[in-house]
């Protein structure tokens, strides 16, 4: 499969090298054309890495990953372009963190909205799936770094389009993943962000996750 | 111990039965001095249950769980007084939900605050203790009818409190309870209820709780 990786953070690079590493041909996108860390990435991975801008991996990618930071991600899917994502399937991974106001971050939508949500509205033809959102890059592609039972959540508007991201993670290793409905359950998923930065704080780990008891 | 529950409702009446049962006087307070429901919950529990107004039940306590909708907590907690709290331990088991926009209920507080917090700053004077605010009530008093291993969360600013509290949740049989620090971890724990929400609806079933992994 192709798959475009947008953003170049640790999310972008951990989630992009996996994809390689399990057989995908992946392009990590950015701004420019040749980010320094999209070099390197492309470089580290091989042939079947490569780099462009948001927009040349929007046009690469059968699956699309929304890598980039939250607060920038409407910008970033603008220079991606609508018309290389349409019909395809987004996976927003993103968490809108707002980190101007100092530690802890506040979520910069939250409540009566969310960032999937609004990915979904300005994208109406994309197909999102909010995924992997609740938990550390490390653990999003290898989920046996938590020891015993645990959880992913997926939630988005579109069946099938879950249905491939439900296939994409259980490549990861992932065993136990919750649809928990459409896009506006993104509330909930990204809410969770301010008691898992209290409890990584809390156990000075990344390798920590929620499984919901039952 | 002498304690004192404010409000009549499901939570306010689940965890006064259970006070009692494992050996302490509650006092239920409402608004009014002989509330309907809290006349038939003082009869069917015996002669360790009685009630009163919310200075009745504040005055009564020697701990006091606030139980009230999140939304009319701050005006409770004012008609309970707080020189009748002056001093003791006040857990605050609410959430600030929201039902006056239709389902799901939005938090009338969030994610730069939180109603522990709110509390806490107009009663400076309580040692203001958040748990059990992240599970059903059958759950808080009942945690066996969750399976296997699941969290409650505690915050607050007193140790000592947070202590007692602590004590408190071992008698009503929690084994694994997670100390997430001062009370602005209240943030973290009312902003799971989108969540749960979902989770609730999804599986039908009040008895599910959250686990870390780790």
């Amino acid at each position: 499969m192709r798959v475009g990786i947008l953003g170049t953070g640790m999310v972008g690079a951990t989630l992009g090298s996996k994809l390689v590493q399990i057989g995908n041909e992946v392009k990590m996108g950015s701004r420019s054309a040749a980010n320094e860390k999209a070099v390197e990435w492309a470089k580290k991975n091989g042939a079947h890495a490569s780099f462009g801008t948001f927009a040349d991996a929007a046009a690469f990618g059968e699956v699309v990953f929304n890598c980039t930071a939250g607060t920038v991600s409407l910008a970033a899917l603008t220079l991606a372009g609508p018309n290389n994502l349409r019909g395809k399937v987004l996976v927003d991974v993103a968490n809108p963190l707002d980190f101007s106001k100092g530690m802890p971050p506040t979520l910069s939508v939250c409540n009566s909205d969310s960032l999937g949500e609004q990915i979904q509205r300005a994208l109406p033809n994309v197909r999102v799936v909010k995924a992997l959102n609740t938990m550390n890059c490390r653990v999003m592609v290898e989920p046996s770094l938590v020891p015993g039972e645990h959880d992913v959540f997926v939630c988005g508007n579109d069946p099938q389009a879950k249905a491939r991201v439900t296939e994409i993670l259980k490549s990861f290793g992932w065993r136990s993943i919750i649809d928990l409905g459409d896009i506006t359950a993104a509330r909930g998923t990204e809410m969770v962000l301010p008691i898992w930065l209290r409890l990584w704080s809390l156990y000075q780990n990344h390798d920590i996750n929620f499984r919901i008891a039952r």
